[in-house]
């Protein structure tokens, strides 16, 4: 089902969710045009940007004739539709160990994370700035870290799910970039360390990286810039 | 690759993750053993469930000799080895808009309303307290709910995605039974009322409710007995 229709991608540097899009994109060899939509800015409310995608989210995937949304829907749909460079194992237990990774990340750790950098809205109440706070993101990045360190030990290898790349990779680095970027110590974490070191290798990992996009500011997180 | 060996799901009678395994269980047939893991009691962190599942996490599921957990990841795995009653569509894209309602529902809201109802771990600072509040998760609920309504739209039919029930469904359900429990006015979110009463006509998605499991306790939130 390859098309050859042009593919757009509005993401923005810093999103996980756009990252991981990204990646897969790079993986596999699909060429997109990507536009940058600041969340920083609010550019996902924009009038220009709603009239592409009404649900004001990024990632969003132009592909095939439709605008995708959510990242995990837009990677699994990546893999059913161009199954080249595959980024799920045949095997469905393997399969369930790279979607259990998936979850724990997409679901447990990110949504509590994403808010501290970004502004605080107008009018928020005192007692709800907690969740732009770096302590909240760091309390669920360390107990998410803590259940992805004993996945990776039940799916030993040089990856999360053992030798061959996949989903809980591309999730994986974008993750951990964010805990590096919130000043999380990864020490007690030394599987999920050396598999990122193994990914950051990889050069669609690496030309997905937040610092290689056309909408990169460098805003100051103190994060070495090799991460 | 159906198996005869037996089934177990460790759950919680009111955990949203458990009740959509419950459904996708029924729906396809699959007789299993159930165990109540409370979480109000914090029994998932008991040696004896540890035993099973080190991740402390319900729920989880053995099946055909391994633990399963994470409930997304369980659904796909349930779907790719017992096909029967299937609960994604055969097209690409529609289980595109499938797994993005999911991905809205698990990773959009549930993360943040989980905790309302249940009791605060000792230690817990003042300022941290507002994810256990009704407020933070009502906020939530409605910025999701929004979103779903607009999905909703673009997959017009009698179920979530046209009229095929699918794992869009099974997480409808335990989220709008959320809502209710958390006082949120439904009345801007028609498309959701309507489907929501649609999949409690369904068998598998009654038998499977919270009041039916073994553990039920009514903890007094008021909700509609019949929801």
């Amino acid at each position: 089902m390859e098309s050859s229709e042009s593919v757009t991608l509005y993401g923005w540097f810093r999103s996980s969710c756009s990252w991981r899009v990204r990646i897969a994109l790079a993986w596999k060899g699909i060429k997109y045009e990507n536009i940058p939509v600041s969340l920083q800015k609010g550019q996902q409310h924009s009038q220009e940007f709603l009239a592409k995608n009404p649900l004001g989210q990024v990632p969003a995937l132009c592909i095939d004739g439709f605008v995708l949304t959510q990242s995990v829907a837009i990677l699994e749909y990546l893999e059913e539709t161009r199954p080249n460079n595959p980024l799920l194992p045949k095997e469905p237990k393997s399969r369930a160990q790279v979607r259990r990774i998936v979850e724990t990340i997409v679901s447990g750790i990110q949504p509590h994370q994403n808010l501290p950098g970004l502004d605080i809205p107008p009018g928020t109440p005192d007692e709800w700035k907690l969740a732009w706070s770096k302590e909240w993101a760091q309390m669920h990045i360390k107990k998410g870290f803590a259940a992805l360190e004993q996945m990776l030990k039940e799916s030993p290898g040089k990856y999360c799910v053992g030798d061959q790349v996949s989903l809980a990779d591309v999730c994986l680095l974008p993750q951990v970039y964010n805990a590096k970027m919130l000043h999380v110590d990864l020490t007690p974490y030394p599987n999920i360390v050396r598999n990122n070191e193994e990914l950051i290798k990889l050069e669609a990992f690496k030309s997905s990286h937040p610092r290689s996009q056309p909408d990169w500011v460098d805003e100051g997180h103190g994060i070495n810039q090799e991460v």
